[in-house]
């Protein structure tokens, strides 16, 4: 995540200070997640929450606010497939578009309902903005606005929405192929970017495509969990300071995920690899028991809580016979026999030979 | 920690746009400390280092640049005291000063180099600032120009130093005893709060006392170890993003400390807490073993490890006698009698009664 205070337009008097950040992603089929608010379900649930609560339960590195919801009901708007879960269906609404195919293939632009429910390669992250910001390379908001539908933005007509100065976030692409979220400070009417300076200022960093998501009070960044930008709305407690919005999705950028994503239940996913837990799961995926090179000494069977040994041994890799006055699996049995005299380790009898 | 956009001055045609954070703390004895570039010995050294690492040495929940520094040779410049270490001694240097006294005491002023010094109530923590912002609820910036050396500043002359508009940081406190650090971002000549601005802003939110902290390139504010404000400097590798200068001394807020910090040696500080390590280090120093009520059984003595049984005992509380055929200290040794015939669980005597 790179951090910018820019002045915008480049020139002239009446340029302004504008404050914002670019992020990087260079593997977005395995660290970009769209996340549901507050944790799966929270889009059916109409839940809102504040991007810091929804970044720590996806443990995202870098999150923003995602897609645009109804600020009366909480319903999330437009597509949402998080992380290949089909959460919303628009139906084929025109709208700018961003998605991640499963074959990692990214596509910004606009979608018909057959092409979001694809099951040949089908989104394994989409999400949906207002206007189409650039596309190939050049900016496309006069297109966009006449192409698509304005009804999911709130901030007034979609002449206003478009140039009025605001805080704003963007996602797209550059040359290499990089995923680029991109938040830019402000508040509605008075700090911020209007989407035509948005569009120029991307086609700058050298952005190919990109698509306007939600922005306004919406717009927040928050970085390792913790808040990085300066929200536009003031605090409920305390008109003096500034606070995040409760928003509905998340664009989310985490540690490569592991395959399976759980580990097979059997580990831990750290940075992309799973780490097996438990001492006796083995294998990528975790899916594999393995006590050892010593198969348990062929006189037992390896569990999750590693060898289970035959009557008669004992030891972590069942290698070890019974010690005197005790016998059966895993030498568990306290002999029984007269004087207190030893009994055979597999069967427990007295008649030792 | 709140954030803020404001506009400075308050009203009229010239107002700017003023970002930043205040950060209230409320018991500064126990989670306040001026820490030293890059760990312990890093004045000495010379050391200059992002705050954002000096941070996370230090567990700061909230972490600014600190005290002055000589931008050639990294020189720690003014009184430093950190955690109790007197790690500098500007030997009375009229500049402003915050420190923290042994009883909890907040310091604001100049002080002479006996106070410094001074081993009655001695200074636990202490850093150096320039312009004595606010004495008493007055804005004091008069004064201080008159009194104090401005060689350790290096904006320019002492008047422009205090006139031009900056990013800016200071320490201060309000009437419910809270010490209250201010974080304002800026670009000398183009963004942020001249000294005066500061003080009128600071007075306004009800802070009583309050000196003024290196500001500029230097201000940097970071939460929970992540960058949160948008340095002035341009990036050396890429003049589009701003980078955090490496500075000097960091003005930190932590988890309360523990009594002692570290807990004896046996044990990790929770949110001024010792939780004892080990199972057996007990009290609330860690320091106190403690095998539990049965106190070894009496057949054994408590150790860091548990308890350690007298010979023919064993169990983690040394109240299992010893199995069949093994004897001694914890039951260690195997009998060595004829016939595998147990022997005297004490001194693994095979003439057993």
């Amino acid at each position: 995540t790179r951090t910018f205070v820019s002045y915008v337009p480049s020139g002239g008097e009446d340029r302004r200070a504008v404050y914002g950040h670019f992020t990087f992603v260079r593997n977005p089929l395995r660290t970009f997640s769209v996340l549901e608010p507050g944790g799966t379900g929270g889009c059916q649930a109409h839940r809102r929450a504040p991007v810091e609560e929804t970044a720590k339960l996806g443990k995202c590195l870098v999150a923003q606010n995602g897609g645009y919801f109804d600020m009366r009901t909480g319903e999330c708007l437009g597509n949402v497939v998080s992380d290949g879960k089909l959460v919303r269906n628009s139906g084929g609404l025109q709208n700018a578009q961003f998605g991640i195919r499963k074959d990692g293939t990214m596509v910004f632009g606009y979608l018909s309902e057959e092409d979001v429910l694809d099951q040949a390669n089908p989104f394994v992250q989409l999400v949906s903005g207002v206007v189409w910001l650039l596309r190939d390379g050049e900016v496309y908001i006069h297109q966009s606005q006449m192409a698509e539908c304005d009804e999911i933005q709130t901030t007034g007509t979609f002449d206003k929405f478009i140039n009025v100065i605001s805080a704003r976030t963007a996602v797209g692409h550059n040359r290499q192929g990089q995923l680029v979220l991109v938040h830019v400070d402000g508040q509605t009417e008075s700090r911020g970017v209007n989407l035509w300076e948005m569009a120029e200022f991307l086609k700058k960093q050298g952005i190919i495509n990109a698509i306007n998501l939600d922005g306004g009070g919406s717009a927040t960044l928050v970085l390792n969990g913790t808040l990085a930008s300066y929200p536009s709305e003031h605090c409920s407690f305390d008109n003096m300071w500034r606070c995040p919005r409760s928003i509905s999705t998340v664009v989310c950028v985490h540690e490569p995920a592991c395959e399976p994503a759980d580990c097979s239940g059997h580990g831990d996913c750290v940075e992309g690899e799973c780490r097996c837990a438990g001492g006796f799961w083995r294998g990528p995926a975790c899916d594999i028991l393995d006590c050892g090179p010593s198969n348990c000494s062929l006189h037992g069977i390896c569990t999750d809580a590693g060898c289970r040994c035959d009557a008669g041994w004992t030891g972590s890799s069942c290698s070890e016979e019974c010690p005197m006055g005790w016998y059966g699996p895993n030498c568990q049995k306290p002999c029984a026999c007269e004087h207190a005299c030893p009994c055979d380790r597999e069967t427990g009898s007295c008649n030792v030979t």
